[in-house]
């Protein structure tokens, strides 16, 4: 009996929706399902095709990063999971792909204005977009700086995670993440199909308006207020 | 034996025609199949995902708007699906979804210019963008007002919805309609299609012409005059 | 017996591979098939979806544009395709459709560029845009004049149908064509893929240069040449 | 018994992903597999359609270019794969296609600049592109040339087949290689993927920075350095 057998197959079942919606080219992604009682991740292997992915060839991490179980070496992004399942306490999945619009936003060095409705139905800011690391982080733990360079510019800008489950690290790519393994491929593809039509957008009208304050509050509301209502369409 | 089933299969029918046709990810769409002697339409149920729906889980809903029938809570677009029938008495079916390059001419607050024949065989005028809602019309009810908005600049630009059977709600996404939803689901395919095409024409020059007069007089009488004889193709 | 049935099958068989190629949606395109002996040619009925053709549903019509037989309306297009086969008669498929880049290419009412050895294996010339039709011409018989706007435009250019075996009409879309039907639709395909190609190389590169003539001459004579050896890669 | 059997296979199986990674439109491509022991490579057939290819019928040629067995012609870009063969002597397998994006920028005349990690993931310096060749070379034997001018090249700009396994031939298409045939098709997928998203990154922001100097360092050595750690994702 293997205590982590359900995020295994969690992890397992979310990266394999990644090929299915369009999200990654071979291997470039990855997703992780937390147990926060037993304070561990399940993330893919490094390096190991999609064909050849199985649950039990998902390797489980703690949250400092430190491989707990598993024949595989943890893909080379797990110590950014680490990070983040860390600090954010709330988060029970992480996805990270190198999806085309959301990539392009990323080595834009551009965050993602709010343009429209679709956008707004799942956060009421433009999605923001983490600085490059500056070079002693680079030339230090890299990808645990990774992490940190999210955090701290969810700080600088005053944004919640569990409001803003999304963000492009610059000159690199995406991290969504969300309660669940689940809900965090579901917000790769909303962002993933929210970069696209921001890039359309731009390209039909390079003056294009920002979605006004009151449409953004009536979102927000529609989502969060009281008398919430909204699933969505 | 259920009246309703009629509208509850074609509503069905059509709505998974979405995500064959690429129109919609995940929910992000619905389609509404009216029974104008019953006064009711049926309508997909709110955050159902498609592989989880069925004609028994459609909604059934009168013109004012208020449910009627069914065990879902009915599509949060539901009201502007109702004004949109209580309106325009001719319409069988209604289609909404946010596809990419349609709803990026609508987050461009621009209308699609008629550029070429493939939009003239459908409709002769530029394709009409509602702009957003005054403040005080998102404050109140949001999707009821929805379909005022649309309503109202159809009147102002003296279109008529027999000859028209799209809209873009700007900043936000289409709407289309037709006799009947399968009617209404054809439009929407047209609309992405002639939306895609509309942008490439601009980014190729961007003095493009639209399609001269003789020729959109010619494409409406092909479909519509004494001697009319247009099949698609 | 049907002395049409050959004409017939090859006219559906390259009919059904429109949509196989992404070249059209619904029933927005047409292929044709001649027999020259006959001195006829089979063509998609108007407006029968492709799930529900077949070859006996092909319409046969001669070179001056009349039904010979069939039970379906033809083709709204079929004028032009009649106008074709009696003035190019070296001609034995004709294909139209509305793909998406192509006809953004007609709607911007440009030629082509020839940018590459893509483009320069099947022609070495720019793909010409026939421009609009003047209104008299409009204002006749629609179909029929497109046919000899299209004909006239390749005498204006001194170009040959017979090296050249593509054309755009202004503000509509592509027409191609070949020894047989299946040489059409693969023209087809080329075009498609051509004109997406020089539309992400001026995107890339606003002043990218045309082909230079040395390379144009050498892909010519690689084909046509007293030593030809050419066979797609 | 076939001596060369392990190859065709190699070279078979390769060039059917071609299809299936969507990097070739018909039999716009060709891979090639060398065996170094035997001195030959096997490679496709010119103008076979891919679902009438079979490993018996690649053809087998030596370094020199002369064909060693087989009853087809080879691949009109055969002379290409013999130069580089002879003269990069690691090299495995070769891919040549016509993919949409990596074609656009080779049409443009530009080598893409290095924008993120993607790219940074499998080479550090700006994909090179080889200027198209003098009129005189073009007169000569243009396929053998081609294999030069890429040569020629990377001397030029002081590169490493071994570090850098891809080329744009200026005018023309990408040329990719590896250790297998496996692997240059692998690059290939890369290649094209790194285009778009380098084309959609200058669209966004034209005055977009390249990756610094740190992370390019950064990644160079995660991937080749003392304690190097990487396998993708």
């Amino acid at each position: 009996m293997d205590q982590y057998q359900h995020i295994k197959q969690k992890s397992y079942d979310a990266n394999m929706q990644l090929p299915k919606l369009g999200l990654v080219l071979f291997t470039f992604g990855n997703v992780s399902a937390a147990d926060r009682e037993l304070g561990v991740f399940a993330i893919k292997p490094s390096g190991v095709p999609y064909d050849e992915l199985s649950p039990d060839k998902m390797v489980i991490v703690d949250f400092d990063g430190k491989t707990v179980s598993g024949d595989h070496r943890p893909s080379s992004d797990t110590q950014t999971h680490a990070v983040l399942y860390k600090n954010w306490v709330n988060i029970g999945g992480i996805v990270h792909t190198h999806s085309t619009f959301a990539t392009a936003w990323a080595q834009s060095q551009r965050c993602i204005p709010i343009f429209g409705t679709t956008h707004a139905d799942h956060l009421t800011v433009d999605i923001p977009c983490a600085p490059p690391m500056h070079d002693d982080m680079v030339r230090g733990d890299y990808e645990y700086q990774t992490g940190f360079q999210i955090i701290d510019h969810f700080a600088e800008l005053g944004l919640s995670y569990e409001e803003v489950e999304m963000v492009l690290v610059g000159n690199h790519a995406p991290f969504t993440w969300g309660k669940t393994a689940e809900k965090a491929v579901y917000n790769s593809a909303v962002l993933e199909s929210v970069a696209h039509m921001a890039y359309l957008t731009e390209q039909i009208n390079n003056n294009a308006p920002r979605l006004k304050d009151s449409l953004i509050k009536k979102h927000y509301e529609r989502k969060h207020g009281p008398d919430s209502y909204y699933g969505q369409a």
